[in-house]
C-alpha cells in the first residue's frame, strides 16, 4: 500500500504494551505526550496531539513543540471520568515552510518575486477561514505580493509574525500522518488520593466478649473521620464457613464458639451475596454505608473469590470446583501445604462463562447496596483476563468503582494486574526500610512506565503482615512509618487500631501477628488517644490541605549528607503547593544534616531567601543558602515544610 | 470477549515498534527471544518459541527456560534467506504441575492415592502418542497407579524423570496463549559482513588526462581483490547534466571540458537508466560486473534520486518536479543556499504512483544488469514510506539485493531509515575519536534495540568527508583509523586511493577535500605499495579468516589503565573464534597499559594460562594473570590477538 505522507511518527509516549492497556489519570490531571516526529529533508513540520472523551464526537487539538533531537511534546488535561483517546498528528506545514525559506532569502538579500507569487497560493485558501480582520490582512498581503511597486511592503509582510500566527492558526494539513490512537482512563480523584483505615467489624463492640455489629461500626465512624481517614475497609463480612473452620491462632480445628477466618466464605447462612448473621442485616449494612457517606467516608468491601466447603456454590454449581478422582472436592493447596477450610475456584471449568457472570453479578449486587470501593483479596491467584473483563464490565456501568489489588507477590505479577485494570496496588513499601531502598523503589514507581498505570497504596501493616521492624518498635518508629507512607504515596492505609495502639506481638520468627484477629473476635479501647493518634490525625489533615501530597509521581529526592535522613521535594502540577519533607530513619537518636534545596525546580538562584514553614509545629525558618542545616529528634522525627518563595 | 487462558505473555523481545518493523539477521545467525510469561497462582507453566520460514507451513518449536523474575528465554537459528515469523506460546502444564505437586507431597510423607488416580488422567491421553517403549512405560505406570498393592512402585514412578521427560516431550497445551507474531528478515551474509572500496571510474585511466572507462575499472579489479575488498562501489555512472554543471572545486560555472559532478544526473545522453557515454556502454558495464563477480567482487551502484536540469524526466514527466509561479522549475535549495545544478524530485506530485513505479523500474533495470548492491545517496531527503515500499518490492523479487543508506544526519532519522528496511547504514564513526566516544557509540549500536535493526558500515573517509583528524595526519593515524573501523564493525569501507595514499588536502576550515574528485577527473598511481596498503590488505585478510570480525554485536570493552589505548574482546556465536583487540589512539608516542582479560566470558579462572597470538606479527605471548602488560608503538599501533585457551 502506498503512503504518500512524508511524516513519520514514532515512539509515542505514554504507551503501555503498544496500546493494549490504557494509562491512568484522575479528573483534572495532565497527560504529557511525547513523540519522535520526522520528515525527510529540511521542510518545516507541525505536530499536534488530538484527544477526545469517549462521549465526545469532536477531537480537541493541542500543538506540540520540539524540544530537540526530533522529539516533540505537548500536554492536555482530562476533565471528565471515562476513557479519552489520544493520538499524534504530523504534517509538513508548507505555508510555514514557505515563510521560513523566504525569511532566509530576504535576509540574504535575494530577490524573491517568484517566492512572493508562490506565497499567494498559501494565502488564498485562508481567505475562506478566519475573522474579518484576518481576511482583510490576507487580502492586503496578496495585493502587495502581486504588485511589483509594493515589493518593499510585500517582503515586510511575508516575514511578519502576524502572517505566521494566521498560518499557525489555520494549518492546511496536506498529507498528514497519524499515530495509532491510545487510551487514558480517567477516574474520580479518590483513585489516586485515598487514606484507608481497616478494621474488623466483629471486633467493634463496646462490650468485651460480644460480637461486633454494623451498628457498632456506625458508632466508630466519627472516630475514623476525626483521625482523617476517608476509606473504611472491612475484611469479608459474609457468612463464615463452619466445615473445617480455623481455630484461634490459625489452628486447624476450631473449638466451639471460635469465630473462624473471615476469608473462609460461605455456610448454610449463604455465600458472597450474603452477610454474616452476627454482623447484621443487609439493611443494617446499607444504613452504615449511608451514614459513612454523610461523613465523607466510603466503605470498602473485601472481594475474596474462594469458598468454604459449605459455601452454597458447592452444591448449586459443583462445576465451579475441582473434584478429585476419589469423589472429594479439591481444597486449596500449595504442596506440601493444605488449606482444608478453603476451596479455590476451578477457573478451567467448562462452565466458566456462568462462573464469571456470577462473580460479576455478586460485585454489582454490592455496588447496588452502595459500595464503590473493593479491596480484592489475592487477585494474583485468579486469571488476569478474568480481572480485565470484570473491571471493564463494572466500570462500564459504574465508573466510580475503584479496585485495590492485594497482591503481595512478584514484581511483574503486580505490574500485570495494574496493567489489566486495577485502580490501586498494594506495594513493597511494607518491607522497605533504608534510604536507598526508598529512593530506588520510589524511582521505579514514579520515574518509569509504572507511573502511568500503577497507582501505589502504601500500608505500614495489614492483618497479614506484622513486619519485623514494627515488632517491639517504639513510638518513634511507628511515627516514622506513618510519616513515610503518608508523604511518599498519595494512597495509604493502616490496619487499626492495631497500628496506632502499637499492638505488635508476633509469632516468633514470622511477620505474622500472634493470636491474629483474622481468627478471633478482639476487644479494643477504640477511643484511646496518644501522640501517635494525634500525629496521624494531623498528617492526614495536612494531606487534605496540600495538593502536593495528593499525587505520588511529582517527587524529587534531595541530597542530604546523612544516610539516616531522607529528604524529598513534592509539588502539585501548577507548583502552587511545594513541600520539603525530611524524615529521620533513626528511632533512637537525634540526626543532623545539611539538605540541598532543589533550586532549579524552585526556579530560584542561590542567595534567594526561602521561607520554610513546619506544618506540624508551625515554626518558620528563613533559608538563604542552597544547603541548610536540619536536626531531627526521636520525639518528632520528621519535618513537613511548606516552601514559601 | 472472554479469554479463559490463565497465561499472560508480555514484553516479547526482540520487537521493534510493536512489530511494525522486522528485525534483521543473516543466514545461520541466532535470534535470542526473551519474554515475560506469567500465570496466576503457583501452577507450573511451560513456554515455547514457535518460528517458521515464510515458505514453510509448519511451525518449528523450541522450549524456553526461565531465568528468574518471570523472564523466559530461548534461541533459534535462521538458515534461509527471507522472512521468518516468530511468536511465544505459553500454557499451564497440568501434567508437570501434577508431578511437581505429588513430588512434594511424597517428600512430606503424605498418602497420595487420590493424586495417583488423578495422574492417570494425564497419562492416558499420551498412550496415543510416543514410541512403543514410552507407551509400555506409561501403561506400566497406570497399572501401578491403579493397584493399591503396588503403591511403592507407583510413587517411585510418579516422581520419575522418565515420566517427566515424556510429559515434556508431549505437552497437552490446554488453554494455551500466544504472543503477537513478529518478523525477522534474513539476508545473505554480505548484509552483515562486507568490505567496501569506493573509487571514481572516470579516474581509472592509466593515462593522465584521459577519462577512465569501465574497461579501465576491469584492469583494477585484481588490485581491489588483492587488497581484500569484496564490494566495489562507484559514484553515479549515469550521464552528467550539462545545464548549470558544476566546475572544478565546486565552482558554480563549469569551464569547457569540466567533468561535472557525478551526482548531477541526466542530460541529452539519458537519465537514471543510462550510462555516461565516456565510461562505456551497458555491455561494457555488464562485462565489468561479470569479471568482478569472478573475482568475488560485487559492483555497488549509487542510487541518487535527483535530476540535472537537462534530465529527460523534466520533459517527459514535468509533474515529477515542482514548478514555480514564474514558470521555472524548482532547483534544490536549503535557504539561503541554492543548488542550481540539481532538481529535487517533487514527492508531493499527484502523479506519485508513476513516479514511484519509475524509481522501482530503474532499480530493477540495474538489478537485471547484475547489480545486487546499492548505496543510496541522501535517502533522508526522500520519503521514508517510499523507501519502505521500494525495498520491499525489490526484495520480493530479488532477496539478494542490499541497500546501504548514505544518511549522515540526525540519529533518529538514521535509525528510522534502518527500521524502514535499509540493510546497512553509514554511521558517526567518521567523527568518533576518543576512547569514551568509541565505547559509548558502540554500546549504543550493539547493546540497545539498534543491534536488531541497524547494521552499521564504518567509513574512515568518503568523497564528502575529509575529517579534520585525517587532514595532515601521519601514517600511524591512517593505520589506527583503518584498524578501528575494521575491528569494531563487520562492514566497512574507504574512499580510495585517496585514503591509502593519504591524499588529504582540505578546503581550509572544512571537512571537505580540496579540488575534490567529485568535480573533476583525477589521475592516480593505482598500484602504489606502502606499509598502509600492506596492512590494509593484511587486516582484510584477517577479517575473512576470523568469524569474530564478521559480525558487530559480540563486543565487550575491556579495562585498560590508559585513556590512549582502547581494548575489546570479540567472539563468534559458538566461541570457537575469540579475539582480543588493542589499539593505541596516539599517533605520535608509544603507549603502555595493563589490560584486564574477560575471565568470565572466556570461562576461565585466574591463573589459567592463556596464549595470545598476534595475527599481524605472528608473535605469541603466554599470560597467566588477569591483568597483562601491553605496549604499542606508532610503527604498529595495534594488536589483533587470537586467544587460545
Amino acid at each position: 500500500m502506498l503512503n504518500q505522507s512524508r511524516v513519520v511518527i514514532d515512539a509515542v509516549k505514554p504507551q503501555i504494551n503498544c496500546g493494549e492497556f490504557f494509562i491512568k489519570r484522575v479528573v483534572n490531571e495532565i497527560v504529557n505526550v511525547d513523540a519522535n516526529v520526522l520528515v525527510d529533508g529540511h521542510d518545516v513540520i507541525a505536530t499536534s496531539v488530538l484527544f477526545k472523551h469517549e462521549k465526545s464526537k469532536k477531537w480537541n487539538e493541542v500543538r506540540m513543540h520540539e524540544v530537540g533531537n526530533d522529539e516533540w511534546k505537548a500536554s492536555f488535561s482530562v476533565e471528565k471520568q471515562g476513557f479519552y483517546t489520544y493520538k499524534v498528528q504530523g504534517w509538513v506545514d508548507y505555508a510555514l515552510n514557505w515563510q521560513h525559506g523566504i525569511d532566509r532569502k530576504i535576509d540574504d538579500n535575494q530577490h524573491v518575486k517568484s517566492e512572493l507569487l508562490e506565497g499567494i497560493t498559501y494565502l488564498e485558501p485562508l481567505l475562506k477561514k478566519g475573522t474579518k480582520e484576518e481576511k482583510d490582512y490576507l487580502q492586503y498581503c496578496i495585493d502587495c505580493f502581486k504588485d511589483d511597486s509594493k515589493y518593499n511592503d510585500a517582503i515586510k509582510e511575508a516575514m511578519s509574525s502576524q502572517l505566521h500566527l494566521i498560518f499557525t492558526k489555520y494549518p492546511e494539513k496536506l498529507l498528514a500522518n497519524e499515530s495509532k490512537a491510545l487510551q487514558v482512563y480517567v477516574d474520580r480523584k479518590k483513585a489516586r488520593f485515598s487514606t484507608w483505615y481497616e478494621f474488623f467489624p466483629r471486633s467493634a463492640s463496646e462490650v468485651e466478649g460480644q460480637h461486633g455489629t454494623f451498628a457498632d461500626c456506625e458508632r466508630l465512624l466519627p472516630r475514623v473521620k476525626q483521625m482523617g481517614f476517608d476509606t473504611l475497609y472491612f475484611p469479608p463480612v459474609h457468612p463464615i464457613g463452619e466445615v473445617n473452620r480455623k481455630g484461634k491462632n490459625n489452628t486447624t480445628e476450631a473449638k466451639d464458639g471460635d469465630a473462624g477466618s473471615a476469608w473462609g466464605i460461605g455456610s448454610k447462612h449463604g455465600g458472597h451475596k450474603d452477610l454474616h448473621p452476627q454482623l447484621g442485616s443487609v439493611e443494617d449494612f446499607k444504613k452504615l454505608i449511608k451514614e459513612a457517606k454523610k461523613q465523607n467516608i466510603e466503605i470498602a468491601m473485601d472481594y475474596a473469590l474462594q469458598a468454604a466447603p459449605d459455601h452454597p456454590w458447592v452444591d448449586s454449581h459443583p462445576d465451579w470446583f475441582k473434584w478429585r478422582p476419589d469423589g472429594t472436592v479439591q481444597y486449596a493447596e500449595n504442596p506440601p501445604k493444605k488449606y482444608q477450610d478453603i476451596l479455590p475456584i476451578y477457573w478451567e471449568s467448562k462452565d466458566y462463562k456462568n462462573l464469571w457472570k456470577e462473580c460479576l453479578d455478586t460485585m454489582l449486587y454490592w455496588v447496588d447496596c452502595g459500595v464503590n470501593v473493593f479491596r480484592v483479596d489475592n487477585p494474583h491467584t485468579k486469571p488476569y483476563y478474568f480481572w480485565n473483563w470484570l473491571i471493564t464490565e463494572v466500570k462500564k456501568k459504574h465508573p466510580d468503582v475503584l479496585f485495590l489489588a492485594e497482591a503481595f507477590t512478584r514484581p511483574k505479577v503486580m505490574q500485570q494486574l495494574a496493567k489489566q485494570g486495577y485502580t490501586q496496588s498494594y506495594t513493597y513499601f511494607t518491607w522497605r526500610n533504608s534510604k536507598q531502598e526508598f529512593e530506588d523503589y520510589l524511582t521505579e514507581l514514579t520515574q518509569t512506565d509504572q507511573r502511568e498505570y500503577m497507582q501505589p497504596n502504601f500500608w505500614p501493616n495489614t492483618p497479614d503482615i506484622n513486619p519485623y521492624h514494627l515488632q517491639g518498635a517504639n513510638e518513634t518508629k511507628y511515627l516514622q512509618r506513618y510519616a513515610l507512607a503518608a508523604t511518599l504515596s498519595s494512597s495509604i492505609g493502616i490496619y487499626g487500631p492495631v497500628f496506632e495502639q502499637m499492638i505488635d506481638d508476633a509469632i516468633p520468627g514470622k511477620e505474622e501477628y500472634y493470636m491474629s484477629e483474622k481468627f478471633e473476635v478482639k476487644h479494643y479501647d477504640w477511643f484511646k488517644e496518644s501522640k501517635l493518634t494525634l500525629l496521624i490525625s494531623k498528617i492526614n489533615a495536612l494531606r487534605h490541605e496540600n495538593e502536593a501530597l495528593q499525587q505520588t509521581n511529582n517527587i524529587k529526592f534531595l541530597n542530604i549528607e546523612n544516610e539516616n535522613i531522607i529528604a524529598f521535594y513534592k509539588w502539585n502540577d501548577d507548583r502552587t503547593n511545594e513541600l520539603l519533607i525530611i524524615i529521620s530513619l533513626d528511632q533512637y537518636y537525634a540526626q543532623q544534616g545539611n539538605v540541598q534545596l532543589p533550586l532549579d525546580n524552585l526556579g530560584i538562584a542561590v542567595g534567594h531567601r526561602v521561607q520554610v514553614q513546619d506544618l506540624i509545629t508551625a515554626s518558620s525558618y528563613n533559608w538563604h543558602s542552597e544547603w541548610n542545616y536540619v536536626e531531627l529528634h526521636p520525639a518528632l522525627p520528621f519535618h513537613i515544610f511548606k516552601i514559601n518563595k
